[in-house]
């Protein structure tokens, strides 16, 4: 089998050989990132993926973590990965200097999540979730705050989680009841709190669906934690954010117990190799959380992270389904099944990527995987290009626009794209000989955590698209419309160019449908197909993005002294692009069809029309 | 929890009420069976599978079965299972009286299978493999064959395999290279051999991916084999089958070893209740095979069993989907989370089913699992009339057209359908403590066993559709014209006539297209979409059985005094059938397009294109 999980040419392309509104991305945006830093710090990622993380891809999924007393025991490979992933500064590296960061941009974070995520998906969200937490505390935490966590948490040595779910508020966030009630009084035991002025508040509640929400490869977790001040308002906007350290640390520096009881280990049908928990907190009455940032912001500090977040997920995503396409590939390189319809008889049987299905099957999975990439890759360079510039509005509404989009359509295309990884090995993908059934069972989460779908679904319909009287939509199409007109001076160009012009005008006039249906009909039957709506927009987005790749790709093909490989990379980039506007962009017109004549009939249906 | 895992109500609804050119199923045509007495056996069937097969159906998933010396352990519920389904008549129902059977016709054995998969998929396959290879003895094998073997496997004693598949030959069944060799002297140790005039053949190979092919739940194993006689033309042609004991009984009924080793039990993504096994035939050259019927003759034998085989697997998709649908029904009436968007503030959250999106995952769960039950039936009646008169051969190439659909259809669209149950859990349809995940697992090898998707779009295309110059299609057209006639009386259903016209329309152009594509570039070309149109002919006829089942709701609904629950039941019917006609149907306009216009570019893809 293939040990191939990523490809590298691919990777780099992808990020900085495309043109469009805004500038590719370029060391000014980069933070003095050139092409050849990057190069060195993406060969160190795959180096440290295939060395570390890809090794126990497997290993993990089989043993999965397991609760043992307090604590939960995850695969032994954990500890010296988080070791070394602090050590030599990869969980640090979004940070500033003076946290030994080297501010690295949005666009190369990204990235560096895609080639570990595409080694071992399990093993990569345990840095990333310490990252996201980490920043949180950078973001809005007290220097005292700053001072005690974020050192350990950037060594590897604490693990740093986002604690939001309740058993009764997943989706419906705004129905939390984790309490915090203040503190000023001495704590049992005497010790001096850090990091708040008046003892803190304690904390009383039941969390779940905690990722790496315990686990023996850290010393600590420091849970971001929602939750609601004894006497907040109701809903959201009592929502505070706050730190709860599974441990924490006594004027003396030793740890204590902070009474957070680790109740279950969820058992998963894949992303096995990290453990996702409930917590009981406050259980003696001995949790203490601090308050992060001001009282009852903690949703919008959150959702600050969230977006970040939510495109963490369509990466993560896209890395599975990168995964899988290789081993897939390999396989049918090799597996001799068959032959041509029209080979003579007698003759031996070819390797399956010979038949024109297989090919259709690889070129699906290519055509979802690096368009989801190159979706990503474009947020990712607008949030680089508002690091630097928080005044450009309009990148801001772009990223808001795309984000929902950027985490839906790798996970939901991934579902299938893993899928066809299986049907590519017949059996034996059925089989955990192979690790594709494994990147089927690690892919399905996507769909659900951070949000699901319905949830993207009704972001993008009933909020982004409503943003500023639709401008956010507006500004899409001035870039989409600023690629067409690049690619349409090569003339290899013009069919994909006319497809997507038409496209787009079959989205505006759905869009315009959806506004009368919300002033005919209410906000309820506006939103009712939003899942429908997002589906389409997403291949439209994507259409966009492999245009300007095919764009890419003709520019590059026209430099003097390619190599061989480079040439084949080309053309067959250029086959996958084609692959798409063929095979893809059309299911658009079902879609239009649907959201046009549904006359949202889920709205009619009664309940109770279901039981038989 | 719900314990319910699929609707009686639905089954006999569509089995019984609708309309179309060939007479609804009768009892002229079900051997006798009246819709009572078929009540009483459906009623006897699910009670069977809610008290025996379903209680284990989480357990045999987490206890997957173990090779142990050289036999495969398996759930200890097995055994009773089998030898209750033996003792009940359940194995020997198809069987004519003589073997104690009740001739039952196939609509109905499809019917048991449905609730017995349903109930537990993995279970129930042990007895629909016997089934199916005592159909073959009793169809081509020798009279002493049928009396030693029919018995003891008819009484779940014994259990039957099809074992076809070898490590170089799955889908390319023509390299396969197990080798019989005649053998006319004794037998070491000196048993006299029966069933066979000459002592039978010698059997060396070796064969994979043997479901049931092996386990300590029966006291014996009787595979139905595809070999090659030393000898034997090259190709399909040059196949035999051979009935290939695990013991084979000597003169005195004593079971004597036959030499079959097991090689391995294959682990699996899903479906894990039951073993799938590796096989080494004659490694000690003491493995005797009985030719059953003529020489060379196996492959055509084994697919007389495999059309029928291919509607199981049809079916068993179908009893997947339908059992995670009624799971993810009893959770969204139970789940409360989140309001309506225009609920008044403070108001308390509602059960999930009460959000259109998550309607909207209901009803497409039952358009995909309803419509799917509705084909196979449709099949089955196909399959009785047959029986009865095999020169009806109208029904024969109709069902000859639809069984690759029927195949495919239910299994693809069952990954989606399985999938978005465990969307409608959130995060807890990830988890174990559901069943969602494991149908979502047991789903997945639908679409490879009995011929993957790609072989039966071939198949379709390729073989069904050019049968007797296209006569199939012509014969589908005027069976669903019929159907459009009869509904168009009812003027709430001009809608759904006028779309499926269309459509067909639609399928009859793009046929017209590909038929051009075959005269001008040949056969490759011609099959190089074929999985789409396969895709595209499937939605087609899922509309028109779901126009029949609409129309049946229309003549039911005039009935006087229904109940209530009735009332329900038929209005709920109808939604799911403007349901897919709504969101599904459409999907063929994209599939159109681009069997239209894809040029068949994964014929042009070079394979060296997916390197880099």
């Amino acid at each position: 089998m293939t040990d191939k999980f990523m490809s590298m040419k691919n990777l780099t392309f992808t990020l900085f050989s495309r043109g469009g509104k805004y500038p590719v991305a370029t060391p000014d945006y980069l933070n003095d990132h050139t092409p050849k830093t990057t190069d060195m710090v993406f060969k160190a990622a795959f180096d440290l993926g295939k060395k570390v993380l890809h090794p126990m891809f497997e290993e993990m999924d089989r043993n999965p973590p397991q609760l043992a007393g307090n604590s939960v025991h995850v695969h032994e490979g954990v500890r010296p990965m988080l070791e070394t992933l602090g050590e030599d500064g990869w969980i640090a590296a979004l940070f500033p200097e003076k946290w030994e960061g080297e501010n690295m941009p949005s666009s190369l974070l990204l990235c560096i999540n895609f080639i570990f995520a595409a080694a071992n998906y399990s093993a990569s969200v345990y840095a990333g979730l310490t990252m996201g937490a980490g920043k949180l505390i950078l973001s809005f935490g007290s220097e005292t705050l700053q001072n005690t966590y974020l050192p350990p948490m950037l060594a590897g040595k604490w693990q740093g989680t986002m604690a939001l779910t309740e058993p009764a508020a997943g989706t419906s966030l705004g129905d939390l009841c984790t309490e915090a009630i203040p503190f000023d009084g001495q704590l049992e035991g005497g010790q001096s709190e850090i990091g708040q002025p008046a003892g803190g508040y304690k904390i009383f509640g039941e969390k779940i669906f905690i990722s790496a929400g315990d686990h023996d490869g850290v010393d600590n977790v420091v849970h971001l934690m929602l939750a609601r001040i004894k006497g907040a308002p109701p809903g959201v906007k009592g929502i505070s954010l706050f730190l709860v350290p599974k441990f924490r640390p006594d004027a003396k520096g030793n740890l204590v117990d902070n009474d957070v009881i680790v109740t279950q280990v969820f058992h998963k049908l894949g992303y096995r190799g990290a453990p996702i928990v409930g917590l009981r907190l406050g259980e003696k009455e001995n949790c203490i959380g601090y308050l992060v940032g001001k009282e009852h912001q903690g949703l919008s500090y959150m959702f600050q992270m969230m977006n970040n977040a939510r495109l963490e997920v369509g990466m993560g995503a896209t890395s599975i389904a990168t995964a899988a396409y290789h081993c897939a590939l390999a396989y049918t390189r090799t597996r001799c099944q068959g032959r041509k319809i029209t080979a003579p008889k007698g003759s031996a049987p070819i390797p399956i990527i010979g038949h024109p299905d297989v090919r259709r099957m690889l070129l699906f999975q290519r055509a979802v995987s690096e368009g989801a990439l190159a979706l990503i890759l474009q947020c990712g360079m607008y949030e680089d290009i508002l690091a630097k510039d928080p005044g450009q509005a309009d990148c801001h509404l772009l990223l808001e626009l795309l984000t929902p989009v950027a985490k839906t359509y790798p996970s939901e295309m991934g579902i299938l794209s893993t899928s066809t990884a299986i049907q590519c090995f017949g059996g034996y993908g059925y089989c955990d000989d192979f690790p594709v059934e494994q990147h089927f069972r690690d892919m399905r989460i996507h769909t659900i955590h951070e949000g699901t779908t319905g949830i993207q679904a009704m972001d993008l319909l009933g909020r982004k698209l409503t943003m500023e009287n639709g401008r956010a939509l507006f500004l899409l199409k001035q870039e989409m419309e600023e690629t067409m007109a690049s690619a349409g001076h090569h003339p290899s160009l013009t069919g994909m160019v006319q497809s997507l012009a038409k496209g787009m005008g079959m989205l505006e006039k759905t869009t315009l449908g959806l506004g009368n249906v919300a002033m005919e009909k209410g906000p309820d039957a506006y939103l009712a197909d939003a899942s429908l709506f997002l589906e389409m927009f997403g291949i439209l987005v994507i259409a966009w993005q492999w245009l300007t790749m095919a764009e890419a790709v003709l520019v590059a093909q026209k430099k003097e002294g390619l190599k061989k490989k480079d040439t084949l990379f080309y053309k067959g980039k250029l086959h996958v692009a084609q692959y798409f506007f063929s095979y893809e962009l059309p299911k658009i017109q079902g879609l239009a069809r649907t959201l046009e004549g549904s006359d949202q009939m889920t709205l009619a249906v009664p309940g109770d029309c279901f039981t038989d």
